[in-house]
This record gives structure tokens, sequence and C-alpha cells, in this order.
């Protein structure tokens, strides 16, 4: 997975989270991601296909930085990862994953998502079949932290 | 989600683990599913993705069900749902998904498949985004039982 595929998913949490939760999130630098275990307490999965790229992308959330995240999205203070926060993550992953999809097919790669998921619980075993590497982008706001982590190859 | 479309999700199951796993697995009445836990111990998941239709399909065993049915595709013993196992469930999800898609094309509609993931862990907390119901196909081998769950709704 080259960088052409994975600058939009970072431009795309950046334009997402600035304009419907009114912060922007500092990207670090990306890595490979080195297990298949989900990072934060609550992570977004949406698949996605086209007839040149598959993949999936997950966005993953420290408790902190979710409820803050959500607490500004829905102009409403939420102290527990209840169901409105675990349906807001689809949300949020649903609109992150639409905007690299649009990013993506400017660059060529027409891509389609499948239905957002939202997988409760830190550390949960989620193995992709297949050789292709994940890519995981970790994110800093002032609350807290959370992880992009995008797997889109050429089929 | 009607029955046009569940259908070929049946008789695909069907059709993979009598091939692949020399194993005919009965269905079950298809019903409405009411929670949003994981069924059995090991789960292969898809995201499916069309101009005109999105969802997910789920394929989950029980560990006798799964343990018999990769025995059998692999041409080998297996006793603990191991590593091999996870990959094994990913193949037969993928494999079930594919003969779904030539299916569905053959109706009119095209889908095009994500990347399997594989989520291991019983009754682990997922939720699909949005208000498109999930249907749940319950299937028996003698070794045990594992159940369909799709949810594919036009957009």
């Amino acid at each position: 997975m080259n960088a052409d595929l994975i600058n939009p998913f970072i431009s795309s949490t950046i334009n997402v989270l600035t304009t419907m939760c009114q912060t922007t999130p500092k990207p670090g630098k990306p890595a490979l991601k080195v297990n298949n275990l989900t990072w934060g307490v609550v992570t977004g999965l949406i698949g996605m296909a086209g007839d040149e790229v598959t993949g999936n992308l997950m966005v993953s959330f420290d408790e902190r930085s979710i409820l803050e995240l959500v607490s500004k999205l829905l102009s409403d203070s939420f102290t527990t990862v209840n169901q409105d926060v675990i349906d807001a993550v689809g949300e949020i992953t649903n609109m992150i994953c639409g905007g690299t999809k649009q990013e993506l097919n400017q660059k060529g790669y027409k891509i389609q998502m499948a239905t957002p998921l939202v997988l409760a619980g830190k550390d949960l075993a989620i193995t992709q079949l297949g050789e292709n590497p994940t890519i995981t982008v970790p994110f800093k706001i002032d609350a807290g932290e959370f992880v992009v982590e995008a797997s889109l190859a050429k089929r």
C-alpha cells in the first residue's frame, strides 16, 4: 500500500473531524500494523471494494478521544461509550471513508463502500485474510488518541 | 431484505461446503437477527458494496462445526481454533460470498466484495450502522452448528 493510497485516508480524517467535531487531529507517522488486535475501546470498520482495489478501513478510538469527539459532534456531553456513541463512531467512520473515496476516485481508483460496522472492545482479535499489509496512522487530539488503520491493495 | 436477496447466500453456503468440505449443511428457517453479538466462537466477515446495494455478510461457527469443516477442507485434524483455522474461516467466508455474488449478478444486482476479516470470540458486540435488518440463517451439520448472517439493502 503506497503513499498514493494512504494519504487520502489521512487528509479525509483531518477534514471530517475539523468540520464535524471542531477538532483538528495531529497525525503521527504511518507504520505497519504488527498485530491483529483492535487498538482502542471502540472501532469503526468499513469494507472497501472496487474493480481494481479491495480492503478495509478501521478507525479505533481510546475512550477519552471518542467521548470528546462525539460530545462535539452531537453538541451534548457523553461520559460513557453508550449506544449513541457507538452509532456516532459508525457515522464518523462512514464520513472518513466517504471523503477518502472521493479523493481516491480523483486519483483514478474507483471504490465502493460497504455498510459501516462498529466493534466494541479493546484487544479483540480481527485477522484480515491474505498478505496485504495494514497501515496504522496514529492521531492525537487534546483529549486523547485514535488510530486510522487502512489496508487497500490492488486485486 | 427480501427472499430474492437472501436465497443466494443459502444456496452458495450449501454449494461451497458440499464441494470444499464434503459436508452438506441443512439450513433452518431464516429469521431477523435480534441482537448485535457474534453468534459463534469464530466469525468471518465481508463487506459488500455495489452501485445499488450495500451490506455485510457474516458466517459464524460454533467450535465443533468449524473444527470439523476445516479438518475436511485441509485434510488434516484440527482440535483447537488456531491461526490455520482462523485463516480457513476467512477462505470459507470468501468462497460463500463469491458464490453469492455470482448468483446476485445473475439476478441483476452487481456487488463487489471487500477483503474478508475474521473475528475470534463469542458474544462480541458488533453493530451495523443504520436501520437495515440483518437476516440470520441457522445451519446444522453432524458435528455442530453455524449461522449465516446477511444484511444487504438497496442504497
